[in-house]
């Protein structure tokens, strides 16, 4: 029997040590920034609620959530699964937000997911959403973000895929059948890249969902619409839909997001409407968006919403409209490592100071001290019972630019040596020049 | 019966709305910058781990924590209670880790606390811990990092009260009494300030702890010790424990600590040896630290930590030396409320444009777009049926300070309007110049 507990983490749990933790800091800061500089605010919720509000009150929830309890405590608690419906909550429970109310938020989620590659139980997720505005330019800004951030992580190739709700809730009245079979249709239409028309067919047309061959032939033609720009697609499907005013709702939203969405600056080749995308969540109600990495298409979508109109009425007498998008960031993270967009980082120090005797503490510490004080990220190895070779290693080991090295020698001289790491380059230097030459080195 | 689910959270939790996120954000990043300016690098770890590594494996684990679970998994699962515990598991679970590893980090953490004023069942900490060096050096770091981190959030009135766990262990060496007693005892000692001697006395005589009035009498010449600087504590300290080679070797860890603390350039104002501070988390094995707030002591400490030997190998046959503290983010952001040191903010926008006819739509979204390719953060209202005044109230209860008003009039003059939302000055400038003269405002 081993006398210490096994160091594990449970299956679908992830540390990030610093050498990723330090680039995916710098991406989160990068996030940050486009979102700050589209005018959108943080804000912070926690990562317990009570049960019913991340449920709905509903029992047959069919999110499988993590559920928590403390002892003495009977209170019913859950942890969030996402930021959407905690944002939905603090509108609902502060009516006094001036609306509209553009937020973004970063956390923490928590999803019963059955482990498997590229799945976590626990991930961050970055939203950005805009409550209050019922405008469709409030949708095409959301794409506007999702380009902005893309394209300042240095994504090149990435596309935004547009649909609309209302399109495929249109399905109904367009193949004239009842709308409440519109989310078994919809689903079984969604196995279709896997599956297969002939195997969709014959869902569409089982005792189950019962649809009749024509009426499955009129999805057919609606899932075969295979058309380019937006403007294209959206006149294609007019022709098919127009029967169903639903769908030609749909239609001239995504016609006046298609105008806004250049206007606002995103290229024509960085996004399309695409009529297959669903987006699984039950609450989006109009425009829905996703982005893929074309390089990497296997890992789905990193950053995705859309407007849900009916979410905050679940916590309030009063419906308020609201659209916005996540970036799922650690499957981001994980894509941009594989397409090597990501560079590993072990440092943040750009000097370490050696320390050879116990003599010359007090002028490493100082020395550490000035640095330090000039602004300048550093550090100073504490144990100077380890070689000069020692010290150098480990200061290379964490690719840590320049070595500062005083030992009794250049104390005398009131000199230090100043190592580049880099390069192997070595220079002696006064004692009082140390700042202004580390700063000319870094 | 309310047709909505009430949009409330569990008692012991919080939001953090913009106008409070906005400067708590700057405090994070402001802390962040002074540990990454001392060398220490990010780690994340997740906030569920498995229920064995956050209890220690201990049935009789005493701190209240939070478990979790899922449907269909039987695994035992817990929310950790702080971030120290997960980075031992870290350690030992990377042995490839290179030492000293200084690292930071900063997440939420869950306990099942009596919910009261100001006491959280979630909150954050920001941790900076040193693994793998056992130099007193490494504990003097972190009494720099508490010193440079008050400094930084514009703290004046702060003190880094410091003792050392082993000269409280030695306690029963010197008095003379079983070392088994010796958590008891400190823990009577504890109720000192509430309970005053004569109750602490008679505890300590009392059938459960059993000293005898003579053992008793050393220990309150312990703590009637009321001495100032920290040299002449540690004599005081010396002269009485001189029996005690616990105390002794303690007493001698922080006679180095003072000469070093000094030399890193911590003012002596600013921290004092104070022997009653104990830190209650059992994982202490040397220096303690806490600091407190001086106008405002009645929060407690908003930062402390200590040395913790052991740690480590709880989950390793390794036995790893660390030293570390922890920013009680909440705690803090609280007291520097109630002085007035944080200020609200509620917005990060410099800059929104007014839409007042559907007309101007593409102006306006070039307007915005343009502010934010020259990284000015800011906004467009959206719905142009909102009257002038009404989107001005907007901005100005938004604290945005410049509006910029575009209407068919000002395109026809290609101009636009600039008002000032602080002065209520308002000028009409040539709409090519809108950025450099948004630049010229902020």
């Amino acid at each position: 029997m081993a006398d210490h507990i096994e160091p594990k983490l449970a299956s679908g749990f992830k540390d990030y040590l610093p050498e990723d933790m330090i680039p995916r800091q710098e991406m989160f800061d990068k996030i940050r920034a486009v979102f700050e500089n589209f005018g959108f605010v943080p804000l912070d919720t926690p990562g317990l609620e009570k049960d019913e509000i991340i449920t709905g009150g509903d029992p047959d929830f069919k999110m499988n959530v993590w559920h928590a309890s403390i002892k003495d405590d009977s209170e019913k608690m859950a942890l969030r699964f996402d930021l959407t419906v905690p944002l939905a909550r603090v509108i609902a429970g502060n009516p006094d937000i001036k609306k509209p109310f553009k937020r973004y938020q970063i956390g923490k989620v928590w999803r019963g997911e059955r482990p498997q590659a590229g799945r976590y139980r626990e991930f961050v997720q970055f939203d950005a959403d805009t409550v209050g505005s019922a405008s469709i330019l409030a949708d095409a800004e959301i794409i506007a973000i999702m380009n902005a951030t893309m394209t300042t992580l240095g994504i090149s190739n990435f596309l935004i895929r547009v649909n609309n709700r209302k399109i495929l809730n249109g399905l109904a009245e367009y193949a004239d059948f009842s709308s409440d079979k519109n989310s078994a249709v919809l689903r079984a239409i969604d196995k279709l890249d896997k599956q297969g028309w002939d195997k969709v067919s014959a869902e569409l047309c089982d005792a189950k969902i019962g649809l009749t061959l024509e009426q499955a032939g009129a999805i057919k033609r609606f899932v075969d619409l295979r058309v380019d720009t937006p403007t294209e697609t959206l006149d294609a499907v007019e022709a098919l839909m127009v029967k169903s005013p639903t769908a030609m709702n749909g239609i001239s939203e995504l016609r006046e997001l298609t105008s806004v969405v250049r206007t606002m600056g995103v290229p024509d080749e960085k996004w399309k409407i695409d009529l297959s995308v669903a987006r699984g969540l039950g609450y989006y109600t109009g425009p829905v968006f996703e982005t893929v990495l074309t390089d990497i298409l296997e890992i789905g979508s990193v950053f995705s919403g859309g407007r849900y109109d009916g979410l905050v009425s679940k916590f309030s007498s009063q419906s308020i409209p609201a659209t916005g998008a996540s970036v799922g960031v650690d499957r981001l993270f994980t894509a941009l490592s594989k397409l090597g967009l990501i560079k590993q980082k072990k440092s943040v120090s750009k000097a370490i100071v050696m320390c050879l005797d116990r003599s010359v503490q007090e002028q490493c510490l100082l020395a550490v001290s000035k640095m330090r004080t000039a602004g300048i990220s550093s550090e100073m190895f504490f144990d100077y019972s380890k070689s000069l070779k020692d010290q150098l290693g480990y200061a290379s080991n964490r690719e840590i630019p320049l070595g500062v090295i005083i030992g009794t020698e250049e104390l005398e001289k009131n000199i230090v040596k100043i190592k580049d790491l880099r390069s192997g380059d070595q220079k002696e230097i006064a004692i009082d020049n140390l700042v202004t030459e580390i700063k000319k080195l870094i």
